[in-house]
């Protein structure tokens, strides 16, 4: 079987991390599946998906670490091109990706306690984000 | 239903990047699956899957990046053991993933506007690439 | 046809990374599956999933350009909430990610030659970790 949802969230801008974990539980129960994999996908260049500790701590480190990869404001190609502003954004969502799969067992994510899946912004400028919540399985 | 599609690429060497959403968007026309997920996977320890705004400026920041993370002219331990000069390859690689999953509507990926699925290459010589385009759905 | 196995390794704590790729053709195998996904993920915020060509060279590689990512003797803020001393970890597991899919062909994962499934560990002490091997397919 194969479930399909979309969402929504409206992020700050760079930096803002939302937890949509909730989500993506409530996705898997609605399915009604109970093994099978769900895989939450961010449609744009400039947001990626993984996990984290969703606590305010980690996710500022994260921040930190993200603006010395690719420094928000230094000098980007990408802004030649397009008068944009947002070079550091499409370098941090790259190397992220926009894609998390997580097995399912007996109808819920496995994750750890501490482990929840997050929508990372990366871009300038507060963003309404769709996002994918993917089903398949039994 | 499955399906599993082999294609190949040749690439300039280290911060080459090649978008292949062309290729995998016929592959999900010419299996005739309308929903599921498409996974397009790289073998190989020296070249990453992710997407990106496909424009040269973009594609320019995210080497310059890397070339931050690894740089290819320090010095590396994997070059001792095997007289390679490569060893910003390999950690760009298993930095980046070799894998990208994303999900299918009405029988097309559920990109981004801007958004393509690129293989990075990160090896330090031009490759002939193989990679997979794997299709799970109905 | 859904599989789902739970598998358990223990590390030495940050830096060290475990060849599962054995486990994973193994559970494959048993599976009977002959086409279609491999999902490995790690559950728990401080450690990711990866491929890299598994050598003490460029194992040791990887975790140097962790340590400039996110120094382990930086100061994080995550460390502040809980007394904790892994910020390091958490960060530098959110960018690796804990999932990683890998498409099966005639019953093998589609790996490269030199080219392993790695659980790389990045908490500051040992950990006994659970991974999940999930097996979507026919």
């Amino acid at each position: 079987m194969v479930h399909i949802i979309e969402r929504e969230v409206k992020t700050r801008g760079q930096g803002d991390v939302k937890d949509v974990t909730p989500e993506v539980v409530a996705a898997v129960e609605e399915s009604g599946l109970t093994d099978g994999l769900v895989t939450v996908f961010v449609a744009g260049s400039t947001a990626g998906m993984t996990t984290i500790e969703f606590e305010p701590g980690a996710v500022a480190d994260l921040d930190r670490a993200f603006e010395q990869i690719a420094p928000r404001h230094a000098d980007y190609r990408h802004h030649l091109r397009w008068g944009d502003d947002n070079g550091s954004s499409h370098v941090r969502a790259a190397i992220l990706g926009p894609s998390l799969s997580v097995p399912l067992k007996d109808g819920v994510p496995v994750l750890g306690t501490w482990q929840q899946i997050v929508l990372v912004e990366f871009d300038t400028r507060p963003r309404a984000r769709k996002y994918i919540i993917q089903l398949l399985g039994e």
